[in-house]
């Protein structure tokens, strides 16, 4: 082999590491970039506290550009490897990867801007990408169908619920006034929100007897209509998890209702296909 | 054909369209009515923002005058086309309708009045009309079913707890007492609502040992009772779907028990009844 | 029929209307007897808001008065036409019902007792005499038995949660202590328990960044655990259900797994025993 | 027997009530040990009110004084009738043991010490060992089971809820700033998890519009995912009841699906073997 298919062939296998999930070093290589995501925007996030800033901010700093350097360099290596690259730069994911090292950089031009940390905290939706090793797990899979078929039970029930916020606001809102901090109806609907998911902050109360009524009546539909997406989506699990088990399907002698983590047919013993 | 049973014909097909669901453009009739009345109606609410009205008020006024108009002539329609034109203005939907054109009119006359507000989002309940093509989604059936199934066991549960309610109330009332802010038993109520369904306003808090105490048992039952109507709902859903599994027979081999979204028998192949 | 026989049967019809409940009038009795138990409450309950009291003050005095006056009359009632008045006044209903007229003729002689409301409300346990109606009930029975087949489990769940609850407050407790309002473990228990109920008044909140943490965690534990009774009761009710189907058996063609609305066999088509 | 072998099977005996749970006399050596711990520890938060330890801080002290007593002789018989004294002190359990009587001597040397609190509560932690008899009952097994089940679920669940924390609280940070109470990103973690547990302290509150729309949406997910945990647990007892049934096979006809708590075959009336 030349020089040339040599780097073809070590190309070809970093790009399998780096974008595939099938091997084991490309696991390795996702869960370790997932790593070093989290611990990045935690960083980030600790910095922000005044106290720790001050002491510890020179330190902070200096990990920082360990971490950008770590991305820069991914960056760099998804661009060597790929077999498209300005594909690759173009593509939703190539653009997130570039947000996620930028802001690192434009803080050397602009120091202290606040802005650049909302495009830092971009660094998370990457562990989306890594995250389509997931798609891989039967539990997700599980999970996914029984929520998109129940999605449009649960889009109903929400339909529902907004109108039933609309129309107990409008109420709280004649009833209470803005005297009584309602004042307006979009507050008046974050109140409503806030009691019917039974958050309760109590930044706002009814304080009239008639508004207190309906706030308990407001509490009571939080309460009881919760138990409506759970009875759903239980449902749909319970359905899911049967149908599962009606596909494990034993290629020997067709035997089907085997269980999600058994490895061999439960009637002649060969071994059954490990995933669905 | 005269003009006469043209003009027929037309109201025939204009009635099909703004009355009934059945036809493509009756539901995007419908869809366009709904969103129309949701605009409509949020107008009016971001309306009720102090720093909205003053900036956009002249633009708000406009805006709700062409909805309004929109309204008007919907209502128009309606009367024209109907078969019974003065049925139909008298029936339930019928005055609703109309109740939602006549604030804009009456705002005109009576400027600032609050209590067209109130008028106004009766525009929300015609939505309800609108509905009753959700009569036809399978999903809307199964939810209902399911609810009237549990009615009886929830109204149990709903009777027992507050029974549960009266008592604590009448406790906290006797034990904290006006000076911590239980002034009345209707207010202990209050109290004791905010407490089990877990809201937790944080306005009225028990201060005595004794107080606290009891208001620990509270939202110890609330936080277990939680399980009993999601428990019966669950339970029911789960057996409305396989009970709808059972009523999908296939015509042809007479086969039930197949997926809610299959097309065709999974044993001789014929296409299934789209909807039961 | 000699005068004392006819009295005899007076007093067997009286006594299956006021103690039975399987004839029409007894079931019309109990429902009324269940109203006017509930309005008496409710008007010692709305006596004691300040502004009711000072206006209504005499009408309810009055009203109170007259379902007083039917109390009595169906306490003496009971004496009258039970096979055995001793027994029965000293039976636990018997004091019940004795104490909820008590109260009211106490009030005469020492007038503005605030002892004799609580007394007076224990009007409101007469009410699970007249419940036990209730046990005739399906709805209740599976209930009943859901219930009672998870209470191991769920006694089981309470011990584990405890056992955190006890552990998190003395945290709490070392963590913040007085100064931050969590002035002894007691104290800190009930704070635990608004935490972990998510009820969260905010009475007492964490104020130092450990004691936040622990709060944070013991949120999550709270909203977590909550999924547990849940999924036990909801496994259960479905149980009971299919054991209900199971147990409604034809007794013609001895066919099982009928409906529990069912009126007549699917099979055979003989009406099915209405209640098992 | 001489005197040795005596001691000997002295020694069996109690090895046998004190670390085993298969006798009578373990079961109840347990059960009380239970009682002792948890007395003990709760006459310890007790001692925490500042009027009761004026008022009865003599007669706690002599109190736990006895408790002391106690443990220290079950730790000394422990130690001899152990098959491994050393073993056992060396092990976590023996070093808990240790601990839990540690600090009431630590206190004589040093009085009024804040951290022995803390150790004393390790007593708590003991039950742990005598909860192993829960390991015997059925009912911990099928919760267990089916929570390991879902555990990879249950992660997956809690995996993607932190990424959606950490986004909302580091825009609520940016939007709402340090002048509205987030101070910083942690604290802005800390109100995400107050709002989306449904907790709703009320002690940080967003300001801003845009603050209180997003703090309505984080309300919103709060409430609606809390039902996916319980769907996943759900589904999972439900299927682990199933199976328990399922495994409940009769040794002389072989039939299998017994419920429970049967005691007798229902096709052939031979016993069932009690557990499994």
């Amino acid at each position: 082999m030349d020089s040339s298919s040599t780097e073809q062939t070590v190309k070809q296998k970093l790009r399998r590491v780096i974008f595939g999930t099938d091997t084991k070093a490309g696991r390795y290589f996702d869960i370790s970039l997932i790593i070093c995501i989290i611990l990045s925007v935690l960083l980030v996030f600790i910095d922000t506290v005044d106290s720790v800033h001050k002491e510890y901010g020179g330190v902070i700093r200096i990990v920082e550009w360990v971490f950008t350097g770590i991305f820069t360099l991914e960056y760099l290596l998804r661009l060597y490897c790929s077999a498209q690259p300005v594909q690759y730069a173009r593509s939703f994911y190539g653009i997130v990867d570039l947000l996620s090292i930028l802001p690192s950089y434009l803080a050397l031009i602009f120091p202290g801007a606040n802005f650049t940390l909302v495009i830092r905290i971009l660094r998370l939706f990457r562990i989306f990408r890594v995250l389509k090793l997931l798609r891989y797990l039967s539990e997700g899979n599980i999970l996914l169908r029984a929520m998109m078929q129940s999605s449009r039970k649960v889009f109903l029930f929400f339909f529902s619920v907004s109108l039933i916020v609309m129309v107990l606001s409008a109420f709280m809102y004649v009833v209470e006034g803005p005297e009584n901090g309602f004042t307006s109806i979009p507050k008046s609907i974050y109140w409503t929100i806030v009691t019917i998911t039974t958050v309760g902050y109590g930044d706002i109360t009814p304080q009239t007897a008639l508004g207190q009524g309906i706030a308990a009546l407001t509490m009571l539909i939080g309460y009881s209509i919760i138990a409506i997406p759970t009875g759903i989506l239980t449902a749909e699990i319970s359905q899911e998890i049967v149908r599962k088990k009606d596909l494990r399907r034993c290629s020997n002698c067709l035997k089907t209702g085997h269980e999600i983590n058994a490895l061999y047919c439960d009637k002649c013993g060969s071994e059954l296909e490990s995933d669905l």
